[in-house]
């Protein structure tokens, strides 16, 4: 039983989680609240460091429950990457006061739902769960926060799962293993670089010294915020984690978070990954661009409109150009990734028709996006991409998970609440000249890698 | 005085003195002395870790005295890029027993020359002397190992300095740039991957803090291999190292040297660079192979003769037809960098003649590197790489300083005396098979990065 709900989680392929963060990030970034009518959220702070978000949501007597912590694997050290996903697996194996699996199924017992992720900045724990229950997952969230034990008896056979879990996500997905490669020749310094999952020859190295070590370091009450959304009032919220949370005592050392810098970009990087198993053949390339928190103000705001009038659903000018008039892709689109504590990514990509090469592909896609630099956008467009973004906003707040995601997220990556519930104000102030700008500025060649994925003709299996 | 002395060490260009002993590394690699009728080299170790080696040369009453810490650039923390060879300058700066200067104007005195040099994986000081001065350099050198005193006063200015020194041979060296963007792009995991003088912004924010904390971390006579060339006996050179760096303690704790290593490399990529400065396009490919020290038995040595073949001299196939029989070329050329602790880079490289594209350019490297591949070397290349390979080893016995840089180099990066006198025996075991088959396993694109300089036609000045 433990086991199988443990599966489930594992069974949320990690890049999928990702990737649909991404979406909903590039797409959705941040909801609408402060003059969209959304509720009233509340921002407490305990004496211990713990920061507690609570987003009211009565519709339904159910809570998402999720802690954040300020953590992921760009804070490893280097050569034991895949530590922070790592430890999100161990969190699972109990405490002194409860054995492994005993939360989650107690979480099971109460109908509830769990899940866990983690990210290049931050690792979570979710539960959605009856609210009546609300105070008893916060206890265990909170005895395990510090109270995680763990023998070589559950650390060994977790880096089996973890092991498996890379085989299954990027080693048999080409289409990953070409995310995985471009990252890693985008980055040259930071260690967004490096997969989140790890690369496999460190994480086979990887010891229950270096998980507890690693937990030690970073999972304190000071590195952690809390958001619930659903049906409890911000009071009750705050007297639960004051009887909780607040228990435990803050983290003496928590580093702070200076990852090394980017230097200036200043050669375009191409690759090409080759794979028998590929039917589809990709361009994709990523550009370094700012994320919110390391972009001047409005800048990270151009880039979402822009990411949006480039390339986000049918009316995009990729897809407009490459798929519907052209008739050289089946897919095309763009994305960005706001949310991050450093320097970001912008994506485009596209897979060709039959019969259409990359190259050829490549060049449409560049015809685009300089015409774009050229001649900018119409109002039209600008007007339509503030609407929709904002929009998606507003019906976002249907989904207790979404909402607690966008807060948990922002927090953990330099920004404030205030920052989230100003967020349509800011969309709305983006001008049409911002967004050329930003086409402009950022999408660069030198700032980007391109990377080609195509079929291996040459050897049945690869080596890898 | 002092300030000219140390002008001159810092005017010889860091990259020039890695390519130097890159070039050397390939070209000679290792002597011949075991049965190449070379000195007797000795070798010893002082009760607190210290080894010493000593090549007794009596032509002429100098020596060459050299010490080698093994600590380089890949042992940094990450975000700290440039500070062993920021703290290589810094060790000119006095000690409690000496002040600033007072060293280097000691040789000065002498009528000796001085010098120092970081790479990856070692930082080494040096000083030819005559021989009745060995003695007392040995104890100005004992005493900087361990007795440093930095104060901000000479750590910021000295700061400037090898920012000043960045721009001049990196900043202003579009060759140099692109060599440094394609080893980024090169290694993924690795800190090879950071440039031995650091990225910029991280060599602004180094303090006098991190240079101590690298200094006390790395430098004692447990990391550290001391090399005399010259006129000076085995016992000599053991007795005053007994009494000058056998009176300093060990370090404590020298950190074991593991490094990130690489992923299998699965995707082949290319980068191009632009800049306005650029009078002749280059061609430059860099592939993942073994160092001696990471490579199966064999491997290393049929990789330098492979590389002699390929791209040494007049003789060398890229040379013949490149340059001679096409007529696509004004300069190609292939090298390999035997010496590293870590994986290492075997490169490829040319200029086309005026008129000819680098693409076309690469094609016809492709051809060559094919040909090797596919129908192997000769007897004959084979034959003549060897002995030149030998015969230059033999020749070189003539230069002190080229004597002790490769024992140093041998000693810091996990090889030892015995592998370096076996050097030529191991050479003259390489068959053609070995040769063929190391072209056919390591020279594939997927191991590679491909860099194009070009001049950059739409910007009158580049921004960097």
């Amino acid at each position: 039983m433990v086991a199988h709900t443990r599966q489930d989680v594992a069974n949320v392929p990690i890049r999928q989680r990702l990737i649909a963060a991404a979406v909903l990030a590039a797409a959705l970034a941040v909801p609408a609240f402060a003059d969209e009518a959304g509720p009233k959220v509340a921002d407490f702070k305990l004496s211990n460091g713990l920061e507690l978000v609570v987003i009211p949501d009565h519709r339904a007597p159910v809570v998402t429950h999720m802690i954040w912590y300020k953590v992921g694997s760009a804070d490893e050290v280097a050569g034991h990457s895949g530590l922070a996903h790592f430890l999100e697996h161990l969190m699972f194996k109990g405490t002194a006061k409860h054995p492994t699996g005993a939360f989650s199924q107690v979480v099971a017992h109460m109908g509830g739902q769990e899940n866990a992720f983690t990210t290049d900045d931050y690792t979570g724990y979710f539960q959605r769960v009856p609210s009546a229950d609300l105070k008893t997952v916060m206890a265990f969230e909170a005895d395990r926060m510090t109270g995680l034990q763990l023998t070589d008896a559950v650390v060994l056979p977790e880096r089996e799962v973890i092991l498996e879990e890379q085989n299954q996500r990027i080693g048999n997905n080409p289409r990953a293993k070409l995310s995985e490669q471009i990252e890693a020749a985008l980055y040259l310094n930071s260690p967004y670089g490096r997969p989140v999952i790890g690369w496999r020859h460190e994480m086979e190295q990887l010891t229950r010294d270096d998980a507890i070590g690693f937990y030690r370091r970073f999972y304190g009450p000071n590195n952690a915020v809390v958001v619930i959304a659903g049906d409890v009032t911000p009071d009750e919220a705050l007297a639960y984690a004051k009887d909780t949370y607040g228990k435990v005592a803050p983290r003496a050392s928590i580093p702070p978070r200076q990852r090394p810098q980017e230097p200036k970009p200043i050669a375009a990087r191409r690759l090409t990954m080759a794979d028998p198993r590929v039917e589809l053949p990709v361009l994709q390339r990523d550009y370094l661009v700012p994320s919110f928190h390391t972009a001047k103000p409005g800048q990270s705001e151009a880039l979402q409109v822009l990411a949006h009038i480039l390339g986000t659903g049918s009316n995009s000018r990729l897809y407009q150009a490459l798929v519907m008039k052209e008739k050289l892709a089946v897919a095309a689109g763009a994305w960005y990734e706001a949310s991050a504590l450093d320097d970001s990514k912008f994506g485009v990509y596209g897979s060709p028709r039959d019969g259409v090469s990359l190259p050829q592909l490549e060049s449409a896609t560049d015809a685009v996006i300089e015409d774009v630099i050229a001649h900018g956008i119409t109002t039209d467009e600008l007007e339509r991409a503030k609407t929709r973004l904002i929009a998606d906003a507003v019906y976002a707040h249907d989904n207790q998970a979404s909402m607690a995601r966008w807060y948990g997220s922002a927090l953990t990556t330099g920004a404030t609440v205030a920052d989230v519930e100003k967020w349509p104000d800011r969309i709305r102030k983006v001008t049409a000249a911002e967004v050329q700008d930003a086409a402009r500025a950022w999408l660069e060649k030198t700032r980007s890698v391109t990377g080609y994925l195509i079929k291996d003709t040459h050897k049945a299996e690869r080596r890898s």
